[in-house]
């Protein structure tokens, strides 16, 4: 059975040594996060994931989740014991709004947590995961009325919270949705329609779930420009607070799937519910962006989660099982085998997941802070570039981000060899568990389609510009250390690909749109290389600089330098050959008729 | 639910343009593969899979095979009755020797069947697949008694057979094993010992399954050099060949996997089981390769027919789904939106899809040709380059075809957002199905060992030099024809990338193996990227050639230069990014003590 042990020393490097948070202890903002506080929340929180979530992920996973004949849904053993000690022990509250009921704490923080959250039990996760995205929303576009009747119990986690936008016959392309609203007397509206995949959308933890839900009003234009969004509480809510009846929404089923088995997936029948307009009408799209980009940021985090865990086990296997013998003559004679750990291609998986995952806590810590910086920082001149950045770099993070997860829960199962393919071993459940998160909050492709045609081109390039500069400035400043200055080298000749590609993007994408578009996951990865290869020089840096120091725990600092020079030299030059695909243009990937792709 | 349809279309295109087997039809080997015969197996054997295997496909994997309270197993619904159809339909016959009641037919011909069988249903094609194993160690190293006892049988498909090989304690090291055989006065040996992930070990299709088991004689050295082959029969047979008693080996319990649920995978038991000696005492390791060998092809056909099904669906899928708009302005702006084929990134997934699989079937297709070649072609010289050939691409094909099979199935399966994640559809079915092929029969990281620590060396390099020059002559002819240049100056820098890797790991691997270690997995992935393309290059002067002389079908064949294009474009280009990753070498990967990889 898998193990799991909070990364709690390499979350605090990155927050001391690298993110250097106490930069900003000046600001109000970051008041609450304390250097206690920070330790207290991984140290507790981490401890509370790995000794309560964790031991119900495997089982979770293979009983799954019930829907009963009432409609009700029970989740698996455990999960409803958990999450009232979830709510008990105030882990949903750590960075909403103190005014709600939160903590304050910034955003920063609350990722480190939630990281640690998912490697212990991603369907688990899931369930504050939304809440927070329907929270995200309400604070946002939710009236004062709204705020003050829903918000406090959804941050306490006392209620649950979902996103409705899926229909069968629209996912990306919301303006196909057949879910209408009509108005009511009072003021309410009356929704009907059918929703599907909707993630939490009916269990037993919670006694109320408030749903946010995309619906059209009567002669709204038939596109995305006539959606609206409607809260609609599974439980109607008094004035004062208490619950009322049972509203007309219930779960038709929930869905067979491939992992997250402890999460239910559920179809959720609209049969004239009532629900209240969120925001203004018509304005639906825009509000359902703002829970999206701080969904697709927490999507992102799940795949560097699944991934952690998934690489833990698979260090703890390679230095457990023996078979083979070190190329260079027995490491260990007195044993009948060496472990793994001899053999140079365990190594390379290894590393790699090492490389990765080291990397993406680096990047999401980086874009939790960019959240923090963008409302919190000191001049309008910081807080634009960091909301530049962070919207930058939420496609990246979400693309890049699952397809390395799923790649490193892939390679850890592989480091198993067969007992990787059993299901007691549990390696298994995390590539199935990492598969969706390539697919949800916006499909990898349509992150990529997000970054370049819509990203890249805000404010005159004025982000990626932006990223371009920091970037040079870093590796110019690097290049005078002896010890980053190969790394530095690399990352410049990376950011040279990604700055031709996007001259490519500029030159090419005026005339034909889909020059841009068939390059536009390329483009994404190379983006990925060169933003966690940021990341590696600054943690190369920071541990060359703790290390002159004579810090503690050298072998961990000298380990970053290694991982580093690994990244360099085995992740990088992937640039130039995205580069390359790139200027392949989009003839080939256009020319072939529907009918040309058949081969039988 | 997922539809399949044979590519015989393609298929036919291989053998008759590509391959083209007219040119052998004077050798005594061909003589049974006349065309009407191999049309006749192209045709009927699609039909029997697709209409006989398909519909159980799905269904068995929702199922499973279950183990009783007396240690029998039953296979999921239908399986039995199909398997049956698969035996008097003949089947399983194709290629085995005639004397033992086979057709005879060439190779070739029975791996393109056996990639519409594994495309249909992968989990029952594993069945007859492994009998296949057993036979060719039969075949080689039986006595002409046991060959007489067995083989007839086996090949008829009326008894089933096993490979032996893993134990808890050993998988690829298998100089570990721990099962013992001790001699009886009769001649025959008596077998204790634990073996487990032995696929088909136990099952309800068969009256019998023949065992080849690996085990340890008295007094044999406790390494890989003192492993025995044993033939251990399920039931005992009588002189006169009927069934005499049960054999004391049995199935301990079933595997719960990831996928191919509708193949049992056994723990199988050997209680003092009589087995008798395959070949001779000691000699069980090289027993082994042939079995291994002749099943690492087929492995590599498993990651072409899953990959075939689940692009093929892609294809539906991307045809029936409406989603979006194209960039370029409505494509039918008469429908509420577009299908998916106007979005260049869903196209870039099926063209790498089309790509991949197509190049796989050429190249699998070839390999089993170079089969018959290396002993049915005329002269001494034909037949060896062919053995040398097949030997050096046997772990490419394994190793680069499967882990395209698991990306093609992966990449397919985001087509379907959402949907492909949920079960009834069927795509994620593929994906787990997909994975296995990437551990067993030698993980694919013991693939790329095999192929730089044994293959690329022997004989002085003979094997790589004759894919050198057989690459040089082709692009250098390729050169000269318009409609081909640019894909032969891209084949031809792709091999020089491989040259060039090929003298690196020559100038440093003689120092230190860990360099070449540490470089295997990338030179593999390079070698699939040159034998991919020397098929693509294959296959447009092939294409080109018919369009030429008007050939019918244009439409297919002009398709087949576009995807030509497409691969020289959009997967190429990873040729220069390996190698660089080979020249990093191995100092990154094995600086780290097992201690330094743990993050926590």
């Amino acid at each position: 059975m898998p193990q799991y042990t909070p990364p709690v020393r390499d979350t605090r490097f990155v927050l001391d040594k690298v993110l250097k948070l106490d930069r900003y202890a000046g600001l109000p903002a970051f008041a609450p996060a304390t250097p206690d506080v920070v330790n207290a929340v991984l140290e507790e929180g981490g401890r509370f994931v790995a000794e309560v979530l964790f031991p119900i992920n495997h089982s979770g996973d293979q009983q799954g989740c019930t829907r009963n004949a009432d409609g009700s849904v029970t989740t698996p053993d455990g999960f409803k014991e958990a999450y009232s000690q979830f709510v008990e022990s105030g882990w949903g509250t750590l960075s909403a709004p103190e005014q709600f009921g939160g903590q304050g704490m910034p955003h920063v923080i609350s990722t480190a947590f939630q990281e640690y959250m998912i490697s212990a039990n991603m369907a688990f996760a899931m369930y504050p995961g939304l809440t927070h995205g329907a929270i995200s929303a309400l604070l946002v576009k939710g009236s004062p009325e709204q705020q003050a009747k829903y918000l406090p119990k959804m941050i306490s986690g006392e209620w649950g919270g979902t996103m409705n936008l899926t229909e069968p016959q629209c996912g990306t392309d919301l303006g196909l949705i057949k879910t209408r609203a009509e108005p009511n007397a009072d003021g309410s509206w009356s929704i009907t329609g059918t929703k599907i995949f909707i993630s939490a959308g009916e269990h037993d933890l919670t006694e109320n779930i408030i749903h946010l839900v995309l619906a059209k009003t009567p002669g709204a234009p038939d596109s995305s420009k006539g959606i609206s969004l409607f809260v609609v509480p599974k439980v109607l809510v008094n004035e004062d607070g208490s619950l009322g009846a049972r509203n007309a929404v219930s779960c038709g089923s929930i869905e067979h799937k491939m992992g997250i088995h402890g999460n239910s997936t559920c179809v959720m029948n609209y049969d004239g519910a009532t629900g209240w307009l969120v925001g203004e009408e018509m304005k639906g799209l825009a509000a359902m962006f703002i829970m999206m980009n701080a969904a697709r940021l927490g999507v992102g985090l799940q795949g560097l989660g699944v991934g952690e865990v998934a690489y833990q086990n698979a260090v703890q296997y390679a230095g457990d099982r023996r078979q083979g013998r070190a190329l260079t003559g027995a490491a260990e004679p007195e044993e009948k085998a060496d472990t793994l750990f001899v053999h140079p291609d365990v190594r390379r998986m290894l590393m790699e997941a090492k490389a990765m995952t080291e990397g993406l806590r680096a990047l999401c810590l980086w874009g939790g802070l960019q959240v923090d910086l963008a409302h919190a920082a000191e001049s309008e001149e910081e807080r634009q570039l960091a909301d530049d950045l962070v919207g930058l770099l939420t496609p990246v993070i979400k693309g890049v981000g699952t397809d390395a997860g799923y790649k490193v829960a892939t390679d850890s199962q592989q480091v198993y060899g067969g007992h990787g393919y059993i299901a007691e071993w549990g390696m298994e459940q995390y590539v199935r568990d990492a598969r969706i998160a390539m697919i949800y909050e916006g499909t990898n492709g349509v992150q990529a389609m997000d970054l370049v045609g819509r990203k890249l081109a805000a404010n005159g390039g004025r982000a990626v510009q932006a990223l371009f500069r920091i970037v040079g400035e870093e590796v110019a400043a690097a290049k005078g250390k002896p010890e980053l200055a190969s790394l530095a080298e690399a990352l410049e000749k990376a950011n040279g690909q990604l700055q031709a590609a996007t001259m490519w993007f500029m030159a090419n994408g005026m005339k034909d749109p889909n020059q841009v578009a068939a390059g536009a996951y390329s483009y994404m990865q190379l983006m990925g290389i060169v933003a966690i290869g940021l990341m590696w020089l600054r943690m190369a840096d920071a541990a060359a600089t703790a290390l002159a120091e004579g810090g503690d725990d050298r072998a961990f600092l000298e380990a970053k330098l290694v991982t580093a020079r690994f990244y360099a030299e085995r992740i990088m030059p992937d640039a130039g050959a995205l580069r390359r695909k790139i200027e392949g243009g989009a003839e080939s990937i256009m020319a072939l008729s529907p009918e040309m792709f058949r081969a039988a």
